[in-house]
């Protein structure tokens, strides 16, 4: 066990937060509740823009920048939209500072303030289709297929590191198409592309579904979102994209016209995830050790540390550790072989056991003498002599195979952690003994919904697109429900 | 000449602004002095992004994120930094809006008032001195070699596209050393970089030199830049890059111990490019047809239009285009095809033409029965026939004379308008008929410096690190100087 870290049993949430600490991902600023996203962190972080910003590439997406600022009249346009996030945004009513004459410091300049008041954007839906008015005149101006990369700012009360912050990291998509059907088909294959990078790369098994009425987006006509399972059970929302309907283009008066010349307002959808991921990447596979990262997101996929007492016994060492890291980087693999003299090998062990590296290969002039490397795995713990001429060929097929491996290690934790039932005193039993995914009837009501939010803090979060959809009888009121839906208490 | 562009002859900053809209590159947005980034324009400064971030990392630098919002009292720690960046800033003062109960619609809800006001950055050193008192402990904790990409805000009053707005993209470089010849020399490396990157990527040519204390970065104990010139003979600062000695250790207390054991203030350097260097891109090469850009930059380098009546015309130069396009992706360039049949190919140069693609290839039935196509340059609107079998290997000779040629005639250009005087009225004389880079004797006053620039609204640029070092006489108050210096008017 790492030292000083907590671990999962004694106190999830406290060695969640040591965790992130511990292991150089992120730590509080001097701002409430901003974050300052750390260089091993943010590496991270930019393996993953860089895998979506390619899939959103590959589906035809530009990127584009749009204001940081939103004025608040146009906030104010979309009713539903204005409700959801009004109460938690920063204002921005000055623009200058200055000495106080009575010795008071640096000031607000009263007369600096603005005519109309700037909201930080909590999302930009608003100040994207006040634009797109400029941009769409006809059917050949669509579909509009625009992804931003940006941060934004929600003025949350209580923050965690990652999950919640009050500004966080995103991209959101903003399209806008000719037709109901488009719109629908964009917003459907965006949480398809989500699904497979959040299970291909993440190796975090999800469930896709659509959120209830009292769930949805702020705006949205449906909310397709995608739904993780930590190991604690309780449940993280990966992502999330929205069939708009007409609501923007209405509140903004977006019109195109059609091959007939016939106006209609534009059909739209965006789509967003963000740094939130972090967490549930870090939650999804870490232990007790510490981080524990899938290969395809981790900055090092592999290090070399090398053992010796002497100039003479290092140079043997170097030079198998030099000959193994060209190897491994002629395979495309991202490799760091670790010759610091200031750290002896066994706190570079704990380092990047603390830190997720997949596999790190130890050298000593033992080793040299045999021909052999020792090869440990993050995933399992589990360490194997290798011969250094096999090395190359055998780590790069323990990529594949952690990579596997945390992904089938966390279905099965996903599934251990899945229960159905069919009554409401079962439901809360289950919720209490053991959490996690709870499949259950229910009448599709809101009254139901928050009836069960209130008694038990379990919140539905998807009506699943797969799996089972026999009907049955809400284990609450005992009226028709169409299927089983999915509640879990959720971050 | 393009339709509807005003000449550079008749309005070089009309010219500007029209190019910046019509080659799709930004627009003004709802928000005052915020610009919209348009897809076309982003795609252009994600290249200069990738290249720049390559180049970071290749010199030992790592990303990370820090916040966007600075306490009012962060800001005031570092005196003249706070003077500098305080007439201009937006000012977070609420958390919150709400429904006017006197039907005044949505306003600022006043009990959600901030204890203290937030600052939205316009650069970040006080927050990230504040972290990194966090970090350094002792010489084993530095160098620290950070980087960040973010949106920054200074409330400029008058804003024009790309060059002066009041949010714009940019990275700021922040490192800490132990030492102060350390962190002189990684200060002098950044600006080395930026020179390189600005001259081989953007074509540019750039001359290095040093501010004058006056127009150094608030903070700043040196201020390194790259100044280049623009077809108006105006000038354009760059990049910066500043050598900000112990002042931001002091006012965050960020001390180390050295390797025996005594305590020192860190040495701090900061650097960055901003969205302005879209503006000296299309500034440098662009002409009264639209944009020119270097294939080193451009999103599309080459772009196949397809000329046909029929479908049989264009299935046979279709496969010849295919052909040409293979080819040339499979040498790495980024070609596009475009076959919509919306526009005719008199529209489809035109497009390119404005937006700057490198080189047009342009294929017709006639072409096909030849085994030709005609290749057009931009940069000198030259065309030529060339055999289909030759054309991959010629046109990728042409993405490196291109390149070349653009730099060289920036190069030209820049000699052209750079002048060196002896006297204060030959000096008056040269900037009002010619304009340009003018060399000049300088007594090292703030004074001096002062006066030029309220008689004649040109400021010093800089002091070169390179060219003629000779001594002389200020060309105002014939006092010594030790070497002429670059002064211009500039943006």
């Amino acid at each position: 066990m790492a030292k000083n870290l907590t671990s999962r049993a004694t106190d999830y949430s406290k060695w969640y937060n040591e965790l992130v600490i511990q292991a150089d991902l992120a730590e509080n600023s001097g701002v409430r509740g901003c974050m300052v996203i750390k260089p091993y962190g943010f590496a991270i972080w930019e393996r993953m823009q860089a895998e979506l910003d390619r899939m959103f590439k590959e589906t035809g997406h530009q990127n584009a920048y749009f204001p940081l600022f939103i004025p608040k009249s146009y906030f104010s346009k979309e009713a539903s939209h204005v409700d959801g996030f009004a109460k938690e945004c920063a204002v921005v009513t000055h623009y200058r500072l200055k000495n106080d004459e009575d010795g008071g410091g640096i000031v607000v300049d009263p007369d600096a303030r603005l005519e109309e008041e700037l909201i930080v954007r909590p999302t930009s839906e608003t100040i994207i289709w006040d634009t797109y008015r400029k941009w769409i005149q006809s059917y050949r101006d669509l579909p509009i297929l625009v992804n931003q990369w940006a941060n934004v700012v929600r003025w949350e009360m209580r923050t965690r590191l990652f999950l919640r912050t009050a500004e966080f990291l995103w991209q959101e998509g903003h399209t806008a198409h000719a037709t109901e059907a488009e719109a629908i088909a964009e917003a459907e294959q965006m949480i398809n592309v989500y699904a497979d990078f959040v299970e291909n790369f993440m190796a975090v098994p999800v469930i896709k579904g659509l959120k209830t009425e009292s769930e949805r987006f702020a705006g949205a006509l449906e909310t397709y979102c995608i739904e993780a399972l930590m190991q604690d059970g309780k449940a993280l929302q990966a992502g999330t994209s929205h069939f708009l309907g007409q609501n923007f283009a209405k509140a903004f008066d977006v019109k195109f016209a059609d091959r007939d010349g016939k106006l209609d307002h534009v059909w739209a959808t965006s789509w967003g995830v963000s740094t939130r991921l972090m967490g549930a990447l870090i939650m999804t596979h870490s232990d007790d050790n510490g981080l524990v990262l899938p290969p395809n997101l981790a900055p090092d996929q592999v290090v070399i540390v090398p053992i010796y007492r002497n100039d003479e016994q290092f140079d043997a060492v170097s030079e198998v550790a030099n000959k193994i890291q060209s190897e491994l980087r002629a395979k495309g693999l991202r490799v760091k072989f670790d010759k610091r003299d200031t750290h002896k090998p066994g706190w570079k062990f704990n380092e990047y056991e603390l830190k997720g590296v997949p596999v790190r290969i130890a050298i000593g002039p033992k080793d040299v003498e045999n021909g052999t490397v020792e090869i440990a795995r993050r995933d399992t713990l589990s360490k194997e002599i290798v011969q250094v001429t096999d090395s190359a060929d055998h780590i790069s097929g323990l990529m594949e195979e952690i990579q596997t491996n945390l992904y089938q290690k966390a279905v099965d934790a996903r599934t251990e952690l899945t229960t159905e039932v069919e009554t409401y005193d079962e439901f809360k039993e289950v919720l209490e003994k053991k959490g996690g995914f709870i499949l259950a009837h229910w009448d599709g009501t809101a009254e139901t919904e928050e009836q069960v939010k209130n008694e038990t803090k379990a919140t539905i979060r998807c009506i699943p697109m797969e799996g089972d959809t026999s009907p049955g009888n809400c284990m609450v009121t005992g009226r028709p429900s169409a299927r089983k839906v999915l509640f879990a208490k959720a971050y």
